[in-house]
């Protein structure tokens, strides 16, 4: 199974916030901190719990770049 | 100057795609290639060439998370 | 595997545009036309091709609801 | 009055869970469900409830494919 | 009808740029010009032409803010 | 510092509602009252309060247009 979103980054949750729709999700992505806004389902789901090795995916037409 | 999007990825340009409205530009982040489409215009005003040190910005809402 | 993405819209690929950056994808799933942009990479990694199976996956956050 | 967004599905809400900041909308679009994550005052101005006639709207570029 | 939409910015085209797959539309909203990438198709669609009078419509959950 | 986002409407905070993860801030930039939502961790870090001075930031790929 393939998906067409460009970024696909292994790392490992480091925190589970759940609200009433959504969640934050915050993954260790090498020096990174990644957080990431689900919906509080997806997480339960998924059964998203600190230390699951897991991917952050992101499309390519969502990344900006910054530069000085 | 802060900017409430959660993900500020440090990184380094590896190419450069120019087409006539967009852009891909591709970051390389630690063990990471991150991809991006932006418009060709925020290309050329950034004067993105490889070699930059950029970093790639994403919204915690555009991240989705992928588990086994 | 599993994504946090909420939608998964089983289809049948009717057309597909490449531009230079970008393409097109046009997917029939059930009575309606689902239209995609992706990056060409994507499209060309993914061999898409007219009369494939694929899914159309969209974030939640992504779907607005329109009301007469 | 016409949207550039590639995508409406026409479909009959199923259930609206409300948060403080956000709200859950689940549309039935022919045979599947379609989740949507919209503020809770979207929900409440377009008086969203379940059996409501409405579109699922959706911009062509928050739309990724999936390939087996 | 009525949009989930939270931001609907009256304006007035100012530019119309044609890709193969993407068109950039340029809007004057106030002091402001608010640039919007969509298909070429809705461009085309909705015969977009300098001096048509538009709205920019985004979704509450795409806008970030930025402070000093 | 410069971010390909090609948008950036200058205004102020005029309301800010905390929920668990998320965030919703009214920001009045000319006529136009513009709605966010980012993380409750993004409205606390910067320190959002209703009189702020501001930016809406928007990547023009989450811009659509309308037309009558």
């Amino acid at each position: 199974m393939a998906l067409s979103a460009r970024n696909h980054l292994k790392g490992e949750v480091s925190e589970v916030l759940l609200g009433t729709v959504t969640a934050l999700i915050t993954v260790r992505v090498g020096n990174n901190l990644i957080e990431s806004v689900i919906t509080k389902r997806s997480a339960e789901e998924l059964k998203l719990r600190k230390g699951d090795k897991v991917r952050a995916v992101i499309k390519a037409t969502e990344v900006m770049i910054e530069k000085d």
